[in-house]
C-alpha cells in the first residue's frame, strides 16, 4: 500500500448501516427523480429507524420531508442521515433543512455537499446556527457513484455518457451486412431496460434508425413508473424523420441535424440543429445542449461503431456497459468501435473494470475510462 | 425442466464428500501423471477416513496401493473411493483390484469405468468375485471432466484441444504490426502456467515464433514439480528449426513439417512430418501423431490467429480459455480467429460459457463448442 492509509473514520458501523440504507432508497427514485438528484433518507433514534424517505418525483417533497413525515414526534431528538446536503432554499418544496430544526432532530449526517456553488454549505449553515450536530462525507463516494449524471450535468455542464454496447467474443457489434439483433441474450435485454430507464436521454445515430429501427423506450417487467427518457436521433440531413417506432410510444423524440440541413416543411417533430466540425456533429457541443436545454443528467447511448467510436475517441464515454456474448461473428463483421486506429502497444486504450457479472449466458462489463499506457 | 428428472442418488453424503476429497487429490497430479491418468483414493471407516493417496507419477505406485499403504490394517473392514476403476492387469505395478481384496476392504465406490475398451469392468468383476460391494457412477461427470485429455486419447484417438488467447475488449490479439505482448495482465499470465503445466503438450506455430520468439514452457511460482510438456512447433517449411527460446530449458520440442521439405544436413531437432491438404496441415492428422506416439492427452495452444483459426474451422477446438483484457486494440488490430466468416446472424457460432472469472484486471472465459444456432 503506497503512503499512508486514510484515518480511521470517526462514523460508527451503526452510522455506515443507516447512510446505506439512505442511500438504497435513494436509488430507488432512480427512474422518477430526473432531472432532480436521488436523495434518500432515514431518521434513527436509539439504534432503530424511526422514520425514512425518499425523493420520489420532482415537485413532489424531499426525501426529508418524507422521512419526517413518517417519523411524526419520534424525529425528535434523532439522527438524520442524508444522501445529500439538506437544501436551505426554498424551491418548489419548503427549505429542508428548517424542517429538520423544526421537527428537533439533534443530529444530521450527511454523505456529501450540495454541489451547487451557491447553495452548497447553506444547509449545514442553517442546521449548525440551530445547534445540531452536523457531520458530512459519509460514504461519499457511493453518493457521488449514485447522481454522478446529476453531478456532471452541475459540475461539468454536460450529462454524463454511457455507451452500451453488446459484442461477441471477438469483439464484433454487427454483421457485415449490418444485421445487429440477437447477439445478447435476454437476460442482457432485460437489464439495458434499467439502464434505459434511469437515464435522461437515450440518444442513436441515423444509422442505427435505419438498419435496426428501434422503439427505445424504457420497458421494465415490474410495473415501476419510469419518467420516459427523451430519445435523442443525431441525424444530420434529417434522413429518418418521417418514419421509425422511435418516433412511437409516450417518450418524446429529438431530431438533432446539422447548420446546413433544411428542415421539410409543415414538419410534425422536435427538431434542433447543433454543430458540426470536420462533418462531424460537435458532440460536446450536443451535450451541453441536452445538459442546458433538457436538464439531461444521464445519456445512454445505444448506437452503432461509428457513433460510439466517436464518443469515445471525443473523450466524452464516462462509462461502458458492455455485454460480451458467448458468439463468434468472424473477421468480416463490424468492429466494436469504428475509427479507433492504435499503432503500438504503448498506445492501446486501457479501461477500467468499476463491474463484471453474468446474465444468462453473457458477461456483463461495466468499465470506465483509465487513461492510456 | 423438460422430462422426468433423474432418480434420487443411492449414494449417501458422506460417499459424496469422501469422493470429492478423492478428486481433489486425483486432480493434485495433474502436472505429473501424464501420460497416465490422474486417479485419488480415499479409505474411510465409520464415517472417518483411514488412509489416502494418489496417483503421483507413471511408473510409480498408484492411488490405491498409495491409500492402502497409509490405512495399514486400519483398510479391514474399510469403503474405499476411487475416481477411477481400480485395474486389474499387471502392468508396471500390481493389480489394485487384488490389493484392495488382500487388504480386505468391504465395499469399493468408483466414480467411473476404466475407458479402455479391453478392461473396462475387469477390476469391478475381481472385487465382486472376493465379496465385495462394488458401486459405481458417483460423480462421474466430475471423474470425467478431469481426465478429460486421457479420456479423448482413449476414447477418440486424439488429445483434448485447449486453445488459449489473450483478447482485447474490441477481441483483437495483436496490433496491425504483430506486436501481442502484454495485452493480458500478470494474474492472467500466472494462470497460464498452470495451464501449460498439466498439458502433455504445448503447441504452438512458426509465425508465433518468428513473432514473439515464447520460451513455453511452465513456469510455477512455487516448487511443485512438473513433468515438461512437450513443445511442438507447426514449422511447414522448418523456417525456425534453427533459432528461438522454444528449443532452450529443459522441455523437449518437436517440429512438424510438410511433406515436401527436406530437413537441413546435420539438423539437431526433433523433427516430423505431417500430411498438408490445400497448403495447410492436417491438423487432424497432427493430433492423431502426437496420441500415438507422444501419448499426448492435453494440447494447450498458444498461437496465433491462424492457427487458432484453422483449429476452430477444423471442429478441432475443445476448449477455449480466454483472457478478456480491459484494453481497446483499434478496428486495425488481428482479429480473435482467422478465417472465420460469417454472413447470418443464423450461422453465428455458438459456444458454451463453463466458467467465468476475475483475474486482476481481466476477465477469464472457459468456453466449449456448443454447436450453432
Amino acid at each position: 500500500m503506497p503512503g499512508t492509509p486514510p484515518p480511521a473514520t470517526a462514523f460508527t458501523a451503526a452510522d455506515h448501516a443507516f447512510m446505506a440504507r439512505a442511500l438504497r432508497l435513494a436509488e430507488w427514485g432512480a427512474y422518477t427523480t430526473k432531472p432532480n438528484p436521488m436523495v434518500g433518507c432515514v431518521l434513527a433514534k436509539d439504534g432503530e429507524v424511526v422514520g425514512e424517505g425518499l425523493h420520489v418525483r420532482a415537485g413532489e417533497p424531499h426525501a426529508e420531508v418524507n422521512a419526517l413525515r413518517a417519523a411524526g414526534d419520534a424525529a425528535k431528538g434523532a439522527t438524520a442521515y442524508v444522501t445529500l446536503e439538506p437544501c436551505a432554499h426554498t424551491g418548489r418544496t419548503g427549505p429542508c433543512a428548517e424542517a429538520l430544526v423544526e421537527a428537533g432532530v439533534a443530529r444530521v449526517v450527511a454523505a456529501m455537499q450540495d454541489p451547487f456553488p451557491d447553495v452548497s454549505g447553506k444547509g449545514f449553515e442553517r442546521l449548525r446556527t440551530a445547534g445540531i450536530e452536523v457531520a458530512c462525507g459519509l460514504m461519499e463516494a457511493q453518493a457521488r457513484h449514485l447522481n454522478r449524471g446529476f453531478l456532471s450535468r452541475i459540475e461539468r455542464g454536460r450529462p454524463w455518457v454511457r455507451v452500451k454496447l453488446a459484442t461477441s467474443l471477438d469483439g464484433r457489434t454487427a454483421l457485415a451486412n449490418g444485421e445487429s439483433k440477437w447477439i445478447s441474450g435476454e437476460a442482457s435485454r432485460l437489464d439495458v431496460q434499467h439502464w434505459r430507464a434511469r437515464s435522461s436521454v437515450i440518444l442513436t445515430g441515423a444509422g442505427t434508425v435505419l438498419a435496426d429501427d428501434p422503439l427505445l423506450t424504457a420497458r421494465l417487467e415490474d410495473d415501476r413508473p419510469v419518467i420516459p427518457p427523451m430519445r435523442v436521433v443525431l441525424d444530420p440531413g434529417l434522413a429518418t424523420v418521417a418514419r421509425g417506432r422511435v418516433r412511437e410510444g409516450d417518450a418524446p423524440t429529438l431530431y438533432v441535424h446539422a447548420p446546413d440541413t433544411k428542415p421539410p416543411r409543415g414538419l410534425d417533430a422536435q427538431i434542433v440543429s447543433a454543430p458540426v466540425k470536420a462533418g462531424r456533429f460537435d458532440l460536446d457541443a450536443v451535450l451541453r445542449m441536452l445538459a442546458e436545454r433538457h436538464q439531461a443528467n444521464e445519456v445512454h447511448v445505444e448506437a452503432g461503431a461509428t457513433l460510439a467510436g466517436a464518443f469515445l475517441q471525443a473523450g466524452l464515454l464516462d462509462e461502458l456497459v458492455l455485454y460480451v456474448a458467448p458468439v463468434l461473428l468472424g473477421g468480416k463483421a463490424r468492429p466494436l468501435f469504428d475509427g479507433l486506429d492504435i499503432a503500438t502497444m504503448a498506445d492501446r486504450l486501457r479501461l477500467e473494470v468499476l463491474d463484471s457479472r453474468r446474465f444468462g449466458e453473457d458477461t456483463r462489463l461495466v468499465l470506465g475510462p483509465a487513461g492510456r499506457g
